[in-house]
């Protein structure tokens, strides 16, 4: 075990409990980025559009499928004996959770596998089932095509038009990340996402909250 | 049922899963304001001190027994059809959750109970048990005697001074809440404390975005 985070869960543990029984549950692994390979395979398509395109493609879409839902995961490597959390970026500018929008009728955790395997992973089809699928950490809103993310639905908000839910996905001690040439994958440590609205947008820079609750645990290999 | 957040779910179960076993921990239900008694009770006393006295008496308090530790509550009420957070108001300018900070050696739990009866309830002694405290949300680590609460602590921080820990307390249907004079309990709309850091503070603000992963089923009584 390192002395990152431990070290003081061990020394508040001896004056408190967590007074539950699910203890187990609040425990995240993290392993040194170093621990981990990374590579690159082919481009894959992104859809290079304007906001106006944007919008008038996801409202044909709600008349055809519903709400749209997406599913992203929060990884986190250890890195400075800091936890940091993967992060896809995009034509060097927008940063996004790696994850991407369900099928009609997949479930979260096939969806969110799939995607992790296309983003992530040398073998799109296969292996999907390697991938930790944990506990759902948020749900972020859309209320209408043209409005921000929100953390909650108000009463008046009958038919939200997207749905983002974020959910935990544990690492093993190794694993191949390979990577399409047109997404960057960076490691950024949590302090630097916390609150950080303007970089990184209102969902990555709540996660250090989600994830507060959590004893991270770093592991020394 | 009522229609709020329930409708919702309801619609988005049909293409999607939670993909666990534990989908049951996800629910709070909330009930109408108008279920809830209130009334009050003798003032309590609050330390009057200027900020330089209060890192003092925390460095002394932290040099006797260590780490400090809060345990906070959120609690949720319905009005209006949107969820609505019970917070106190001091001197009518700080907002704070209900809760305080535990005795050396008491547990999350208890210490959470006796606050609540102490500063929402008519017996501060009696009836701690009524009380029913759930999961823990959130945690809040402030690194040093001077600086402000983070949700993470960084590697070259071994020694935090204090931490705040947020856990959501399930209501009854029915409860009478009695509250000290000088303290004000107000239900505040979770869309008027997200991101809302000016008026309500880092801690208080974030709570929507941990609490968007429950489904909260509004109940008609």
């Amino acid at each position: 075990m390192g002395d990152g985070h431990m070290g003081v869960e061990a020394e508040a543990s001896t004056i408190n409990d967590h007074g539950s029984s699910d203890d187990h549950r609040n425990e995240v692994d993290i392993y040194p980025l170093s621990c981990y390979y990374f590579g690159s395979k082919e481009a894959i398509a992104f859809k290079d559009e304007t906001l106006y395109d944007r919008i008038n493609r996801m409202k044909s879409n709600y008349a055809a499928y519903g709400l749209r839902t997406s599913v992203e995961a929060v990884i986190l490597v250890e890195l400075f004996k800091h936890p940091h959390l993967l992060l896809l970026q995009v034509r060097n500018s927008i940063f996004k959770l790696p994850g991407g929008r369900l099928r009609p009728g997949e479930s979260d955790t096939d969806g969110l596998r799939r995607k992790l395997s296309r983003k992530l992973s040398a073998n799109e089809d296969g292996n999907e089932t390697e991938w930790e699928v944990g506990e759902c950490l948020g749900m972020w809103w859309r209320h209408d095509f043209e409005t921000l993310l929100y953390p909650y639905l108000p009463p008046d908000v009958k038919k939200p038009k997207e749905c983002t839910k974020l959910f935990l996905v544990r690492l093993p001690e190794s694993r191949k990340f390979i990577v399409p040439k047109n997404l960057k994958l960076l490691a950024v440590p949590l302090c630097e996402v916390h609150e950080n609205h303007k970089t990184y947008g209102p969902i990555i820079s709540g996660v250090p909250q989600l994830l507060s609750k959590f004893s991270i645990n770093i592991i020394d290999t």
